[in-house]
């Protein structure tokens, strides 16, 4: 029974249609160039007619994995990156076009979780964490095979984890754990040190500060780059403490490491493990794996489609 | 119906006997006066016979709050404070008395959040989280109406926390959070700044340093003696960061406060909140009540009385 999932990402919106097997069978990506509120809905509803309307599919159900928070009550959406969504009615507008079509929407950090437990590294867990280090930092949280949604579908917001004591001003618009571990945190770290040390004279120097990103201070770290060194090597010491955490509280079977901004990083997952090992609850730390991502940039699409086949089952929003 | 709850401390053993609408029936305490082994279990299994045996009561159903680890799978438990209870067949013994009377057994720290749930501060709360400070740190969570277990039944371990970096040797036998911020943390801090303070002359430097209980410390705290307060002012911040981080987390309803250590630091309730605003998600932290325990040290009994309750519907161990 074919479905479609759809990740909305803040910069493009990925199609695929799956079996219930898990088999992708056909994918699109679009860029999303910008689109905005309604416009951006109008790409996503413009999409699932074509794939509804193409026979040779045959779509049975819809997931779509949304950048921010989906809240399941009402369907509306909160994407930060997507101007105009601070409060977006995707569901209803999803309705009007899919008729009779089951239709879920979750959040991405969910949807990389369930595509981790349907097709990638957490088939067969009933616990298991993923810690999506892109831009920001979220957690998709699997508590008894479901995925943690807490009291109003904002569990998991670990970006904002207290880890270092004491308080400083500077976590206000992000929270600490992703002032110092996010994409944006560690660039912006750089940026600073970069500008702070008027000895520097290394490969970050020459580029222009505004434009220098994770990835740019990903690679100068494998060139031995000083400032580079110092901010990866502080980013590993605080993912080690949040996986510490989050096995200490959740004693769950697998964390894995995921997001757009940490696939550099995952051979840094050794002494990732190292540092969480020091903090850690000692039996829990001894009974989880910490892997990385096993679908990558399509834990989302994946995701999304796994909410499809749940949608099957159990419509969550409709 | 009657039903029988147990709550094993590492001093005393309370019983009590509750009907299913929460009203208390009878209470009994007695204490452990030091068994350890197979002795304390008679003294569960002894009570036991005795509450079924009296046709007042008309037990339907028993719940025991151990405090430690409850291992669903097999009936065993892990009690690190009762000597030989590290690998109990609690469960197995408890039903050589009990017949075909259902029997359920959890930790204290499930037992503590299922009691407020049921007659305390959670009731209709479906994500709550009981943080409880005594000897030691732990955490009953709540995750949509359900105990959160992990994969293994040592979930909520919260006393290893990590929030203050860079890792130090001293955390090694019960965790970062714990160190700071226990009944032992605080008592052990406490002996090691007077040993450390020459000058001090305060209230506590008369007492014998291995006499120094948390309960001290919280006394010299409302005497405004200086080493207290700076041992008191450095738990409140790390109350404040622990609940900040099981809201960014949980996105929970409420977190109660609560444990054989914490009664004096009710009334620092407002400064713990005031620091957990700072760190937490900004949305959740609005959503989230943090409050005092309802039932103190009645908690555990409380909880295991609904555990019976439970195991009328769901036994889960037996």
């Amino acid at each position: 029974m074919p479905v479609l999932g759809i990740d909305l990402g803040g910069t493009k919106l990925a199609l695929a249609v799956f079996m219930e097997t898990g088999e992708l069978v056909s994918r699109k990506v679009i860029a999303l160039e910008g689109r905005k509120g309604t416009e951006a809905g109008k790409l996503i509803t413009g999409q699932i007619i074509e794939f509804l309307e193409d026979a040779d599919y045959g779509i049975q159900s819809i997931g779509i994995s949304v950048p921010g928070i989906a809240y399941l009550n009402t369907g509306r959406v909160w994407a930060p990156n997507i101007p105009g969504w601070d409060d977006y009615p995707l569901h209803e507008e999803v309705k009007q076009v899919s008729g009779n079509i089951p239709v879920n929407i979750d959040s991405d950090r969910a949807c990389y979780i369930l595509g981790e437990q349907w097709q990638g590294n957490a088939q067969n867990c009933r616990d298991a964490i993923y810690l999506a280090v892109g831009t920001g930092i979220g957690a998709g949280i699997l508590v008894n095979g479901t995925v943690l949604r807490g009291a109003n579908d904002i569990a998991g917001a670990v970006g904002w984890m207290a880890l270092c004591k004491p308080y400083q001003t500077k976590y206000i618009p992000c929270g600490c754990f992703e002032h110092y571990a996010s994409g944006n945190g560690i660039a912006k770290l750089a940026r600073e040190n970069i500008a702070a040390d008027k000895a520097y004279n290394g490969i970050l120097k020459g580029m222009k500060a505004s434009n220098i990103t994770a990835s740019d201070v990903f690679d100068a770290y494998e060139k031995k780059d000083p400032i580079a060194a110092q901010v990866i090597t502080g980013a590993v010491k605080f993912w080690g403490m949040a996986a510490a955490n989050l096995v200490s509280i959740f004693n769950p079977e697998k964390i894995i490491f995921g997001g757009g901004v940490f696939g550099p990083a995952v051979k840094l997952l050794p002494e990732i493990k190292e540092e969480a090992a020091k903090w850690a609850q000692p039996v829990s730390i001894t009974q989880v794996k910490i892997e990385s991502s096993a679908l990558n940039s399509d834990a989302g699409v994946y995701g999304a489609g796994f909410l499809a086949i749940q949608a099957l089952k159990n419509p969550i929003n409709t």
